[in-house]
């Protein structure tokens, strides 16, 4: 298991994990530090998701450093499996977030010509932008951890 | 690769994917039949998105139908590896553009208080519940083409 890049408990393993916390938490600031956010059910909700992501991969991080310094590797079948479906779970919220938002910013921005909220246009874009990123990098995480799941 | 459910050549498969084919099918119906809904990009991609998914599932549906009349199994693993690249692409398209419309639908019904778009306001709830059904069993059918790749 230790030889699989991105795997539980290995540095690109710790590496993947702090990207997502960097995309998501990029995401959140850029949100919620737009005016107007709260009217729209959508941005809380990729607010919440991506919190909800952050916490997640965070706590993974800690506990690949953590096997990283005490050079153990985790290949405990239960521990994977709850990670293979914490990391699916939180990898569908995250797209799902990513693409309601992604469609209300398009509406706004493009299909009704103008940008109502005016001031937050970038903002809104670039929280979108950014957990589009951090759902590619947890699907990566996830198709890693059912690939070393399944093969074993 | 017989036994498991939902494996290409099964009965069980076959039901998959007709089943996908339906909801499909009832979610660009329901989308299409609705005035307006060209005004809105998510509308126009969920239409897109779930033709493919028609496309797709059909396709697969076919083969399944002809292995179970000829009593062949695919087992080619050239060929699971393309049915689970083309079932990941479609499963997330469809789930982008189930969660972008749910987002604008819930935009339009809940956050702005009024059915801005009043007269197909059950149509797009209606086309917008079956994306995310269609997406389900997609979803199911990834999951089981992955172990299987996987697990062999």
């Amino acid at each position: 298991m230790k030889n699989i890049a991105g795997a539980p408990g290995t540095v690109t393993g710790l590496i993947l994990r702090v990207i997502q916390c960097c995309f998501a938490a990029g995401s959140i600031v850029a949100m919620s530090t737009s005016r107007h956010f709260y009217y729209v059910t959508a941005f809380c909700y990729l607010i919440a998701s991506m919190s909800l992501q952050v916490i997640w991969s965070s706590t993974l991080a800690s506990l690949d450093a953590y096997s990283i310094a005490q050079k153990k590797i985790i290949h405990n079948h239960f521990v994977v499996s709850f990670f293979v479906v914490g990391d699916w779970v939180i990898a569908t919220l995250s797209l799902a977030a990513a693409a309601s938002s992604a469609g209300i910013t398009v509406l706004y921005f493009s299909d009704l010509g103008d940008c109502g909220l005016n001031a937050d246009c970038a903002k809104f874009e670039l929280a979108v932008a950014l957990a589009f990123m951090s759902w590619i990098t947890i699907a990566i995480s996830s198709l890693i951890m059912f690939w070393i799941l399944a093969a074993n």
